[in-house]
Formats: structure tokens, C-alpha cells, sequence
């Protein structure tokens, strides 16, 4: 049996009850490591809580599962997912080559980013828009798409969750990403972001430490806060609603100046 | 100190180890029973679980909320919410009001049908357009605003989610849901829905005898399945790994006849 679990977002903290006490009856625990980023120390935290060892799993094991399928196919292998685990193509590809090795697959959903950030901000679930990635510009790789994206939201009133790509363990700052989305912007002309546009930055999300900040992005830029993981927001439209909601939930809001 | 608990989709078994160790220190639990639908026996589920009794919260207890911000300027006090707690607009307006009444408040994120639906059917997060609601057609109250959404999702290749309406304990099942879908579409012309259209319905997500179907919406209105929850998916475009997720995860899927 192969069971897929939701960390949440929490580490060690946010696992459900039942995924505890299915955790506990295992044989093999793996702790994928590459698709978002856990709070440091949730591995150690995992293996003290549950006195057993827990490996890492990296792109490779999970993208080409020959071993961890093996193993399902003999043993109880849970793989631990940071926040929900279906989310991700990886996960859902998994599901189905295990499915079709004839492995029984259980998933057990957590708490999951997309659906956390409207709430944290005060944002109305109804008016967000399809969510972006945003990649490194790595070879000045500044896709047009993002912007484009972002744009059609706007001009529809949604808001655009922007997902951060990850490295080595962190995603990129706040600053980084807005420094990107500026430099994508001026590469291609949509009319998506500009440096006196709002954005939200959402950081360190049901961590400690978490912040919420609203503000022009050029003053993003100049906050420079090194702090990871973050999950940017361009808002469209703000209702009354959301714009007395999102004022009160942000530590700086341009809104209520 | 009022604490506001997500309790995720599976009741009591869903709650967090962190969420769990809160409830066991509180005075008071109340268990908000009218902006979703948790498996039945969850309250009982909860009190046997913790020892304690757990009250019920309705409408007016949380969007009236003078005797519980007393209760948590006093005591320390929990709400329960079926799902993520902060998608309502009613728990962010809780969150203000007992921060103005200088109550501290803690949120405790949850899965939420909002993230978890999309996963348990393989289509990509980021092809999910916003999700409308979809009310109960009392008076014949058939708003046109629901097919514009889902034709403005589908014209631009986005999935939307439908949220159904509660009453008494249960959302409205598949084939209402689809009736109302088409009575509302009958009275509008918008072409946001025909009989012949695929929808997927998404029956008791993460309960005892969860199921996904994927089939024309007259084949849905002649199942009459009583189930509920459920939580419908008009689907917009689907590339070629949706379809195939689609294929294999739902239990009748007319895209693999």
C-alpha cells in the first residue's frame, strides 16, 4: 500500500490525526523535498515524533518511482507531502502508475496554499483567477505567459495568486519576485505589473513569523526581506469587503494608508 | 483568546495534532454547523474524542457574535469549522470584530473542498477559474450571474467549481444540482450548460464512499444519486494529462468510454 499524505503547512504540527496514526503503522517513510518547502527541522521533528527514520525524497524518486513503487508493492510506504498532496502533477502521475501497478493508493488531503492565501488576506475565494508560477529567469527566461495571465485577471477583476519557484530549500524572496515580474513587464509590454502597482506579499504562511504585507511594489523592492517561503498576490478589483478585510489583516497596507 | 479551527473534510479524524493539543486546552467548543457540511456523528465523534461537550454554533451565534467574543474576552474559546475556516466571509468577520474587541484570535488553517476537489480529479490548479455558488432555485430565483461565470470560465478554457447549496444538513445532490444548472440555463440563453455537456460531480470527497463522476449532464439528472456533499466541476478545456488523470481517477468517466 502506498499512502500520499498533506503536511499542511505546518511541519510536524499540521499532520491530521489519522495520517498519525497511519504514519505509525508504516514500514517506510519518505518526505518528498522538492515540490515546496517544509519549515527546517520538520524531518528531525517527524522522526523524533514518530521514533522512526525518515528519508528524503528527491525529484528523482518520485519522478521516476521504479524503487518506491517496489517497495509499495511489498511494504506500508508512506510519502509525505508539504502541504496538500494532489496539487502537483507529480503526485497525480504517481497516484496513476502505482494505481496501474496494481498498489493500492490512499490519499489523505492537508491543508493546501491555494486555498489558505485568499484567507489569510481577506480576498473572497469568488474572485480569484487562475494561480501563475513564476519561474527563476535563469538564461533571462522571462516568459511572456505570466504577464499575459496576470493581465487577463486583472482586466477581469480577479486576483492572481503567484506561485514562487523554489531553490535550495527556500523560494524566491519577495523583492526577487517582484523584481522578475518588473523585469517581465518591461520585456513584453502587457500592461500586468507596474512599479507603483499593489501587491501582496504573503510570507512565511501559519509559520512563525508570518507577515502579510500590501503595498506598491516598488516599495516591496525596497523592503528587501530576505524571508522564505512567500506567495505573492496581485489583486484585481477589491470589494468593500475585501478592501476593510485585507486592511485589517495586513501589517502594511497601502489601502488604508 | 478565541480560537478559530479548521476541521478539514473527514470530522474529528482530520483535526491537527496542533489544532488537537488547543482543543484539549480550551474551556469552550463550540462546532459551527451552517456554512458547510461535516460528516454526521462528527459532533459526537468530538465530544468522545475530547472528553468534553461540544456545543453547536448556528447563523446567528457566529454572525451575531455578542455572546461568543464575550465568552473568548473571558475564557479561552473554540470554533470549529468544517473545511479551512477563513473561506466564509463570516468567519473573516469574526476575526475583525473580536480583534476590535482586543480578543486575540488564532486561525488554524484546514483542507478545504476549494484546493482538494481539483487533485482528487487530476485537473490542474492552474486552470481552475473562479468557482461560483449555487443557490437553492426558491421563488424560482434562477440568477443569471451563475452561467455567465461558467460560460466567461469556459470561453477562456477554465474549470469552475460549483458550490452547492446547504439545507438541512445536506448540499444539494448531484441531479438537483444539474436541474437547477438547467433550468437557470432554459431562462437565460447564456450557453453555459447543456444537457449533452460533461460535468463531474464530486460525491462525499474524502468520506466513506467517496466517488467522481465525469459523465453528460442528463446521464447525472437520470442517476438520481441522494448523496450529498457534492461539489460540482463544469470542466472548461482539458489538455491531454487532465483527460487521462480524469480517466483514471473518476469511477465513470465519459471522455474514456
Amino acid at each position: 500500500m502506498l499512502y500520499i499524505l498533506g503536511l499542511g503547512l505546518r511541519g510536524a504540527s499540521s499532520l491530521s490525526l489519522q495520517e498519525k496514526d497511519i504514519l505509525s503503522g508504516c514500514e517506510h517513510i519518505f518526505f518528498e523535498t522538492y515540490t515546496s518547502v517544509s519549515p527546517s527541522q520538520t524531518i528531525d521533528q517527524l522522526s523524533t515524533m514518530l521514533n522512526r527514520e525518515v528519508k528524503r525524497a528527491g525529484r528523482e524518486d518520485v519522478e521516476n518511482p521504479v524503487a518506491l513503487l517496489s517497495l509499495s508493492s511489498r511494504h506500508d510506504v508512506c510519502l509525505l507531502v508539504t502541504g496538500d498532496p494532489l496539487s502537483a502533477t507529480t503526485h497525480n502521475q504517481l497516484r496513476v502508475d502505482a494505481q496501474q501497478a496494481g498498489i493500492n493508493v490512499t490519499v489523505i488531503e492537508n491543508a493546501s496554499i491555494l486555498s489558505v492565501i485568499p484567507g489569510k488576506l481577506g480576498l473572497f475565494p469568488y474572485k480569484m483567477g487562475p494561480p501563475v508560477s513564476l519561474p527563476f529567469p535563469d538564461d533571462n527566461f522571462l516568459p511572456r505567459s505570466v504577464c499575459q495571465k496576470i493581465k487577463f485577471n486583472r482586466d477581469s477583476g480577479f486576483h492572481t495568486m503567484v506561485l514562487l519557484d523554489l531553490r535550495e530549500g527556500r523560494t524566491m524572496y519577495s523583492f526577487e519576485a517582484v523584481e522578475v515580474l518588473l523585469r517581465m513587464e518591461e520585456k513584453h509590454a502587457i500592461g500586468a505589473v507596474s512599479r507603483s502597482d499593489v501587491i501582496c506579499a504573503a510570507i512565511k504562511v501559519s509559520q512563525e513569523g508570518e507577515k502579510i504585507i500590501c503595498d506598491r511594489s516598488e516599495n516591496i523592492l525596497d523592503l528587501r526581506l530576505e524571508e522564505s517561503p512567500v506567495t505573492l498576490v496581485i489583486p484585481g478589483s477589491l470589494n468593500h469587503n475585501e478592501e476593510y478585510f485585507l486592511g485589517k489583516f495586513a501589517k502594511k497596507c497601502y489601502y488604508f494608508r
